[in-house]
Parts: structure tokens; sequence; C-alpha cells
């Protein structure tokens, strides 16, 4: 298939119908009509084989993913997400990849009526990078900068299954008694759930957010960091999952849980005083958040268990470069 | 140096101070304010090594090329450039790459005052995606759709400069007499000149517009099928640089002008009524624009020589999945 042909399976299973679309796939740029009163929130993310993914993952799963780990950006911003652009770079010997792709990626899209409406594609090592465009009023963003001493920090969903399916995976570490990943680690790590819904509650609650993709040690110091503060987690009040909790022991969970990347959940920190909203504003929001800790003075996050002691992790999280 | 230091050295070196960037790089997405009654023009295009260029490239080229080619896409829409997210993946063997390639990035982005405000580090093999946002007034976008019989076809600049470095570059084809490649022709490849003031100056007057970022016959095709017209070109009009037609015999410049990719000129058709506005028009635009053809009922793009015979060449342009 030539490059017009890519773009056309592309075009056809990808370019949901929007209304701010004025011109989509087809041109040499994409024309979009912002509405009046939104900010646009604008990201960019790469997924590379054998860095982001294993070398044998479904096509579907990174279609799905590579949205997906944009839109979770978005998510994080507070922002409603609107349209993509995909920059896909594919070996010539490929069959098949970009319909399949475009399944996935088409599946989450339409979730959220996201609109492919531009991009590029081209021959070379797999890797793909996508742009995600969505918008936020002014002054209404979400972002690292507002968390203050006496905060409450929440988590959206749970944490540690993706990482526990890449171990399991790529490393053979399976768990007690098991001969195969478990199908919900699987899924966390193949069909991330990007928390827009999430993102968008917490907007004028939050005083501070992020995506844990990097794991949530690496990104609450993100947030300690950009906003001149420190954190204490209580680490036996970190969501884990019955399936993860099944599989590994204690200190493995909390490990994963704390420093494993691919999680695409929500941190967020809530002035004490409104930490009693948040499961009034989560009660129709499927993933559920937990309060796992506070901000403090200082700099810096850790993570205490039950008898105050500090837990030491095997890793500060995922950093691309330095793994 | 890590993800994080990668991060700090593009931020210093490329995110130009503009007001409308409400938060640059450094948050889960960057947060920009588009002016009202503007359209947003996006777009995304990827190099890839040894595909879009040769693996000895230097990275300051890189830099340059790899926002140049999409201030292009930019230009052939009538847009004003405003931000780019930049994706960029990078072997870890690389020393001062970034700081290189962060310098001949800037120093294009400087010129157009365009903010880079995103986008993602990578370890992988080496590519770039930057992704560039711009504005243009409702209605007033050049697309690919509005050529009729009867117009007038121009291109900006000179043709076949870039491919013919390439071909001395890669395939050690220098030209009678020469032992290297000219330096004109080398800095047509290497730091090609986004048409920006061309596209603006064309508002209103172009009934359609491309880059003939792939070749003239190849892209000029494109606004013929987008338009439902065909093209008639004069081959011994086409504009060729003194360089070229200095090093290479005359059937070979017309071959590397109709056909040679990355040349980053546009091409585009005006009323015949209108197309003695264009010398004026351009009088202040370095890169002037020549008429080459005009547009023609039927379809596809024909080269004729100056007794009418048409002209073949010897690829229908650069097309990535079918060199």
């Amino acid at each position: 298939m030539n490059e017009f042909g890519l773009i056309d399976t592309l075009r056809a299973r990808c370019a949901q119908p929007r209304d701010d679309v004025v011109l989509g796939i087809g041109d040499d740029s994409a024309l979009l009509a912002v509405p009046d009163r939104r900010q646009l929130v604008a990201c960019a993310d790469t997924l590379v084989a054998g860095i982001h993914f294993l070398p044998d993952a479904a096509p579907e799963d990174l279609g799905w993913r590579a949205l997906a780990v944009n839109l979770s950006d978005l998510a994080a911003m507070g922002a409603e997400p609107a349209w993509a652009l995909l920059a896909l770079t594919l070996p010539q010997s490929y069959p098949c990849f970009v319909e399949r792709f475009a399944d996935g990626f088409s599946e989450l899209a339409r979730q959220y009526g996201v609109a492919l409406v531009g991009g590029d594609t081209t021959e070379g090592p797999l890797s793909i990078t996508v742009t995600a465009l969505g918008f936020v009023p002014p002054g209404r963003a979400l972002t690292r900068r507002g968390a203050r001493a006496g905060d409450a920090i929440f988590v959206t969903g749970t944490l540690g299954d993706a990482v526990a399916a890449l171990y399991g995976l790529r490393d053979g570490v399976l768990g007690a008694g098991r001969t195969t990943v478990a199908p919900a680690l699987l899924t966390a790590m193949n069909r991330p759930r990007p928390r827009i819904a999430a993102g968008l509650a917490l907007r004028g609650v939050a005083t501070a957010c992020i995506d844990v993709s990097d794991g949530l040690l690496a990104d609450l110091g993100h947030i300690c960091a950009e906003s001149g503060v420190g954190a204490e987690l209580d680490a036996e009040a970190l969501p884990i999952s019955n399936t993860l909790a099944n599989t590994f022991d204690h200190a493995a969970c909390i490990d994963m849980a704390l420093s494993g990347g691919d999680n695409y959940e929500l941190c967020f920190t809530v002035p004490s005083a409104r930490a009693a909203e948040i499961a009034g504003l989560f009660a129709s929001i499927a993933c559920g958040a937990t309060r796992i800790g506070h901000v403090v003075v200082g700099a810096g996050v850790v993570a205490l268990d039950a008898r105050g002691n500090r837990v030491t992790t095997r890793s500060a999280g995922w950093e691309h470069f330095a793994h």
C-alpha cells in the first residue's frame, strides 16, 4: 500500500465527523474552528517500538494506546479533547498494520468524539507520535503549580497494574502460582483509559494535577517541584487492584504502585477543607479517586508505611533516557 | 543527559516569548490563547534518518528542516505560524545532538516568532516529528480545491536545487566538471525557506495552493485531483537557479524541477484576469513567483517542451512508501 492508500485507510476509519473541523485530512494542514472563550490545550507524545511497547504488541492496542497517552495529558489539564494528528512511521514489511492500528485508534477516539484531522505517514522503524488538541475555559486549566502545604493528595483508579503486566511479559515475573499474565493486568497495559471525566470534574476543585504516566513518585515529584512543596504518602492507602494484590506480595504491589510507569491515572491535590467533596464528585465517575496523602512544607515525595517508616522503592520512576 | 536535561535545553533555546502562550513547556500539555476571529491551522510532519535525511546530516540542519517542512505546510494554507510541538526520538549515543538541533530549530523559529510549547523526547532510532500550529481568518485559508480551468499556474522560488544536492551527496552525481556539491544546492536541501510571506500575500488571490515538497508534478496533481481539473505546464518556463543550470544539462534540470522532492516552494493558481497582479504582489517578497502554465478542463498534469511535445520524467514524484 502506498502512502496515499495509508492515508485513505486512516481517513476512512478515524476521521470522526465534527462541526468544528473545517478541513480535515487531505490538504497541507487541517483547518479547525476553536470555540469562542476557550483556550487551546496541546500535547504530543511518542511511542517507540522496544522502548514504550514490546515488539510483538498488537497494532490495535498500539492505536488505542498512542491516542490514550495523549488524551491522558489533556485530562491532566482538565481539558475536553477535540482533535488529533497522527505521525506514523512504519517499516515496509508490516501488512495490515494500518487497518488494525486504525481500528484501535478509532475505538477510543469515538468514545471521546476525537477527530483525526491530519498528520504524516512515513517509512522507517516503527514509531508513533500523536498530537492531541482540546479546549479549556480561560483560567480553568489544571496545572502542576498550585499545590499548597496541607492539601490532600488523591489518585484516580488503581496503581501498578500496567507495570505488573510488563514485568510478566518482558521478564517472565508472573507472581506466585501463575503461568500467564492476568487479563486485567494486560488490559491495564494495552488499553489505558484516559481520565477525561475526572479532569473535567476537577476544574475549580483541584489545586494541582498530573497524570502519573512515569510513576506516582516521579510525577507527584513534578507537582512538588513546580509548586514548591513536598508530599507525604500513606503507602497503605495506595489503591491496588484485587488482581494485582492476588498476584504479587504486598511489598511488591506497593513498589509497583509507587514507581511503576504506564499508569494513566491522575494524581491531584485538593484543599483539605474540600477533600470530603471528592467522593461525591466521583460518584458517577467509574474510576473513583482515593486519598493517598497530603502536601507538606518542604520538597520531595516520601511514602510512609503503617509504622511511619519510609518505604524505599527499586526505582524512582520511568525515565526514558536512564532506564 | 537525561530526559529532563534534554527538555531544559530545548526550553532554554526554543521557547520564544509570546503573549499567547499561557503555559509552555513543562506541564502535561501547553495552554494557548487562539486570537478571536481566527481559525486554527495544524499540521505534523516527520523526518526519519535514512529516509528524509542522510545519516550524517548536521543536527543544526535537522533542527531547521524539521520546523521548516511544517511551516511550509502552514504557508501553503496562507496561515500565520505561531506555535510548535517537537517529538524528538534520539539514540542514546548522540552527544551534543540536542544543543545543536535546538540551535538550528531556534534560528528559524525566531525568524517567524514561533514558540516551541511542548512535545516529547524519547530514546530510539533518530526521528523527528514537529507539529506546527498557526492562524488564518475564517474563510481565508488557501486550499487545494479551488483551481478552475483557465487559471494561471505559478510557483515561488526555483525548483530542483534540493534534489540535485541529494543526487550529489547520496549518489555521487555531481554534474559535469564538478568535484563537490555546490553550496547553493546544499543550502536549498538543508535550509529550506518556508514561503510564509507568499502564503499570506496570496490570501484572497490564489484559487488553490500547495507546497511542492513531494515534487511539482505530484503536488500539482493533488490540486488537480481535489479541484477536478487538469494542468498544462510550460517546461521552458520552469524557474531553474543559475547554479542548477550551470551544473546539469538542460534536460536533467527540467527533470529535477518537475519531479524532485524536498522543494518547499508554493505552487498556486490564480484567475487569469488576476495573473498580472502577481508580479506586484511579490515585489517585496524575495522568492518571487513565476508563471509556469495554466489549468485546463480534464485531469492530470502534463509538461510540454518548446515544440509542444510532452516531457517525460524519470519519476512522478517523491512518494515515501514507493521509492
